[in-house]
């Protein structure tokens, strides 16, 4: 008898909310909302749909339908109007005027399932892709992403969970497939001036390895390897020029960010960002591998006290967990624990770093360069079976880099549309430059890789792609008074200028004759 | 020796983050964001400024400063323009092709301990007051103050950081003060039909003591206490008026949202309830009853299987930690747990329930509002020592209740500005009426208080005040085939239909011969 299955009744009057539509005249805003679909409904209106600032409504019109987040306002939208940010009228062709259905969209699932993460349950395979699909449909708002995000900060993932958010990511997007091996590098970041993709990509493709290698813009760096290999060649390809570059070359340099590989990594880190959080980061990053239809992979782990792994300890622990998820998904990963504590290479910003990687292919010069090109492509080329052994690969690697490499990065440059004759002293660089100079003497100790950061940025990488720094002395060298430690360089002398004052607020680099004479780290008044 | 000063270099860094202005026009967009400062700048401006979409920016003009979050948009702001939502506009006096200063915003240290609360640390009361001065200053934006929420659901809080939050709460609102005692009366809700405050304050009042009590509008729920008081006498006093109010006649029954009584509390629930988490709940009603100055305060907690509280033992769990947190800032607290199984009276909807509470002070009459209102009102009066005992002060109320609560009741009409003649048939109800009846017979062993609940919202509650619904049987009753079980009410005809569309689905009260005939809870196919 219906009328006393109490707990049956109590669960079905919370999925099915009561709601009822309403039909309203679509005012446009000629404003876009940075990519969310969101309305504005009058707050009366809004009281009478049973919805409130935040909540979703499904707008419908005769041809299609769109779920949008409301917000509310009692002075500027009129009762019967529903006012739609460019994201919602593109969504749906709307015109002004227009009459449309609007109806409060019920409790999604994904809200309950982010609930019981929130309370400390592990979530199955089928809640985790329902979860992921409604971020691609943009069903889940920004407080609710904030606490998903947090809760998974402060819960961690099981590897069973981990899989299932790269299986859902990688299914709510494109991906692409080039048989059955093909490499890939990966970086977790945090060393400017790291150019080692540009140089690795054309040594293992030069090897006969396939490798699509798909990067991102800076986000808070001077430069990313797309920005670096944008001034060597165009990178914004599409699906099928990437296809028809890899055919050609078996290696491309391109940017993954309007490729909709993994879109929800990319919705879930504009949430992770701003909240200086990453639980993502493992199945962020094999997600995106696993679009671009990477066999294996090797990912690199600067490691140091001022790279985002301070210790060997760490970096270890995290290795582990990526191979681990790799397996998983039958993914080979080789993680390398690599030395964090100074820019690689001498230049930071995207041109200088391009015409650093691009000098090393024109004339070959042993340096922490090569030498994390060479170590990182002699992995992959014994994993993908071309080398005996991991040293094997560094020699079969150095030799290409010496003989091959600068052909098949013309090919690679070529193929992406861009001029194989380019020579490094074509690519433009900053034309104001200063120099910062020393009055000590001694051994450079260390170096202020975040103060080197601050002042790219501020001499307008990774915009202004002609400015940056060039580094005279690294770790070890030995410094006279008067020596020229860097050169920052800037496309505008006026961004040169703030560059060169914020360089004076702090020490760059730490010159000390012995590190006996300097036992003080720190004192506390 | 400064250049070696490794560790407090770094964190100056982290601190003093690199920042240059930015001088903008301003742009007038004519629409308001809810209540938040917003401004939209410029995609290619922001990366100039080194900010990003939810990143804060400080505005300057040569009178004012305020900071406000930051949208970005690549389409429709040009360069070297600021577009200002309503909130910015007027808290800076803003008008169009006015020059303003935009600077970036550092990092807060708010977020910081944000952090440190998600990671499992306790705050200290320094950290909660600067992060509670953040919240009201509007420096924290969405994602954060949905982490930390998140993180307070998961973490807890101690009693030293209740206490701290109470404190910061209140410190950063206006507050109101009545002498050495004044009682206050709260409910954590949950319970259709509550009309016990607008009978409790005459009678308290008229006892002598001083009860100033505020409360709140409807948010999910068909009516708030303020929404029923309101159709007794304005409810939108300011501070002065309720000085007033309370000075004349001892007590009053306003609307506490526009007084700025702990403000952080306010803005904080709007997070909170879209999450569906109230870590806060403690704190909150505390951080209320601190700013109106209340001394001696007993809080219901309607207690059953269809309430908040599910179970007596969960409502000791949260008495005693009302009563400890009470101790913590010299609030005499006593809770009451209180039948929470059937809405309170017969009635629901601002209107219906004005009527109701008004009918019983002119035609006392034993029900369970009247044997709710006597308990709760005997334990203040035993609480600030006008009776002896528990069971004297209920004797107390009663005999209040029938003898001078209508006259109390009149003269706080009067002081808010309502008038003092009205009766309870002056109260106008919603033309539009439909019963519900029963084919069964037996007695009413549940009533389905979620289900009357969208019932009364649908019917138009609480915007249109004389929607609702009017119980004719509540537990225990005997019912016969064919009686009437309860009237739907709604000032529209369109809205009644709704209702009664919905009343149809899912049944409204359970009408049993006899429990042990009806064994089956639920069944699962």
């Amino acid at each position: 008898m219906v009328s006393i299955e109490c707990s049956e009744m109590e669960t079905l009057i919370n999925v099915e909310e009561y709601s009822h539509s309403m039909e309203m005249k679509v005012r446009i805003l000629d404003l876009d909302a940075g990519g969310k679909t969101i309305v504005v409904l009058n707050e009366q209106d809004a009281r009478d749909l049973g919805v409130y600032s935040l909540d979703r409504v499904i707008i419908t019109t005769e041809k299609d339908s769109l779920t949008a987040v409301v917000n509310t306002s009692d002075k500027f939208i009129p009762q019967g109007q529903i006012a739609v940010f460019d994201e919602v009228r593109e969504g749906l062709c709307l015109t002004a005027g227009q009459d449309v259905q609007v109806l409060p969209r019920g409790g999604l699932q994904s809200k309950r399932y982010i609930r019981r993460k929130v309370n400390g349950a592990e979530l199955t395979a089928g809640e985790i892709e329902q979860i992921i699909s409604d971020v691609v449909e943009r069903n889940l708002n920004d407080l609710e992403l904030a606490s998903f995000i947090t809760a998974l900060h402060m819960r961690g993932l099981s590897i069973a969970e981990s899989t299932a958010l790269i299986d859902a990511m990688v299914k709510t997007g494109s991906t692409l497939s080039f048989g059955k091996i093909a490499c890939d590098k990966h970086s977790i970041g945090g060393v400017p001036g790291d150019k080692t993709s540009l140089l690795l990509v054309p040594v293992v493709a030069a090897s006969g390895l396939t490798i699509p290698k798909t990067s991102s813009r800076a986000i808070t760096s001077p430069s990313g390897t797309a920005d670096r290999a944008e001034m060597l060649m165009p990178v914004n390809l599409d699906i099928e020029e990437i296809e028809y570059t890899v055919k050609k070359t078996q290696g491309c340099l391109v940017w993954g960010g309007a490729l909709d590989l993994a879109p929800a990594d990319d919705l879930l880190i504009q949430i992770e960002h701003p909240l200086g959080m990453d639980p993502l980061l493992l199945s962020s990053i094999i997600s995106k591998k696993m679009s671009v239809g990477a066999t294996h992979v090797v990912i690199d782990l600067p490691t140091g006290y001022r790279a985002k792994m301070k210790t060997v300890e760490d970096a270890q622990r995290l290795s582990r967990q990526f191979i681990n998820l790799g397996t998983n998904v039958s993914m080979k990963i080789h993680c390398a624990i690599t030395f964090g504590e100074q820019p690689i290479g001498h230049n930071i910003g995207p041109a200088l770093e391009a015409r650093e990687a691009l000098e090393m292919l024109y004339r070959y010069e042993v340096s922490d360069l090569t030498e994390k090109v060479t170590s990182l492509a002699g992995i992959l080329l014994h994993m993908a079976g071309k080398a005996t052994s991991k040293r094997q690969g560094k020699i079969m690697a150095e030799k290409i880099l010496k003989t091959k490499a600068l052909s098949k990065m013309k090919q690679i440059i070529e193929a992406q549309g861009g001029d194989p004759r380019l020579k490094p002293e074509d690519i433009p660089v900053g034309e104001y430059c200063v120099s910062v100079t020393t009055e000590r003497k001694g051994v450079v100790r260390w170096i202020n890789n975040k103060e080197l950061v601050r002042i790219a940025s501020a001499a307008g990488c990774p915009k202004d792609t002609g400015a940056g720094i060039r580094l005279m002395k690294k770790l070890g060298d030995t410094v006279q008074a008067g020596d020229t430690l860097l050169e920052i360089r800037a496309d505008k002398s006026s961004k040169l200028s703030q560059a060169e004052r914020l360089a004076q607020q702090y020490p760059l680099m730490g010159i000390i004759e012995r590190w006996d004479r300097a036992m003080i780290l720190h004192t506390v008044a």
